[in-house]
């Protein structure tokens, strides 16, 4: 049961955003950039990033539905699992081994971050600009599973639920959901 | 050494956020909005809160930072010195020993906010909104801290830069300088 009371209805993350909306804007508008804005990473591979530090963080909700976005943007199921379990035998580039295994550092600590990691991650061909996005998404979804977990917030067990989420979030993006589409949070809820 | 090419006069995470200027908007604005915006909880208290999280992740460039911020804002430096050696001893009110336990939860991990560390605050008066701003600020120093020692930047050794920081952060805010105050932040480095 939430510390806080949120809205029955809005499970995980979601009901936190509408408790204090002024607060959800800009973490909204983060996301939308980082996930969703213009980068030399796939939509997928970003996904993968959250995906990679909400597991290491144990956090249900965000593991799962970032999973479903992942497997969502990916077309199939597998490459999502995979990463989960050993990013090196993954079924990802280079690049991505070396990204994956960046933010796996910056989700336990941010000095954990090695100059091995992330020369090897330059030698793959990624970016300074890669390479910051992947250290400022793993921070961010650090943010977001301990908001998340930290209130005691409600996790589905429905597997629906998640689906309907990374349909929202593949196709509306994390931005509010304009006025007219409240239906779509209760109905991915049921 | 920086990981990636950040400007040489902007140590730590003041050189993020001119790297890239369109994800540090919102970081900005989530952190003027929490620390700075309207709240039952004074600025001091807010900033004892970035410091017992930054502290405890060893963040050494925003612990420094925002002690001093947080120094300035009490009018005094014993508080804080007392705050990151123990939360029970130090001189704050029941109410906020109780808020910064819970901060110093989150900074491990969302899941080790406890039934107990909840309702202790809630009996020392603490709101829901209060509870809830404490384990969004605790959730936002774990990006920050995360994001400035993940990609390794520089750490200035001198206290002066930081009284200097913790000056433009207490009287301007958490927002961008305007044009025109760019002195500023050279000087304070120097």
């Amino acid at each position: 049961m939430p510390y806080i009371p949120v809205e029955e209805h809005l499970p995980g993350i979601t009901g936190l955003l509408e408790y204090r909306k002024d607060s959800a804007q800009p973490i909204r508008e983060l996301t939308q950039l980082l996930l969703r804005g213009p980068s030399t990473l796939t939509e997928g591979e970003r996904e993968l990033i959250a995906t990679i530090v909400s597991h290491n963080n144990e956090c249900k909700f965000c593991t799962t539905a970032h999973t479903a976005a992942a497997d969502l943007l990916l077309g199939e199921c597998d490459t999502s699992e995979k990463v989960k379990k050993d990013i090196e035998t993954s079924p990802v580039s280079e690049k991505m081994k070396a990204l994956l295994t960046i933010a796996k550092q910056v989700q336990q600590s941010g000095k954990n971050v090695t100059d091995e990691s992330v020369q090897r991650a330059k030698q793959a061909g990624a970016t300074d600009l890669e390479i910051h996005d992947t250290v400022l998404i793993a921070a961010l979804f650090c943010l977001y599973n301990r908001y998340v977990d930290g209130l005691s917030t409600v996790t589905p067990t429905d597997p629906a639920f998640y689906n309907g989420l990374a349909d929202r979030i593949v196709n509306n993006g994390y931005k509010r959901l304009p006025q007219g589409y409240d239906h779509l949070k209760k109905e991915s809820h049921s």
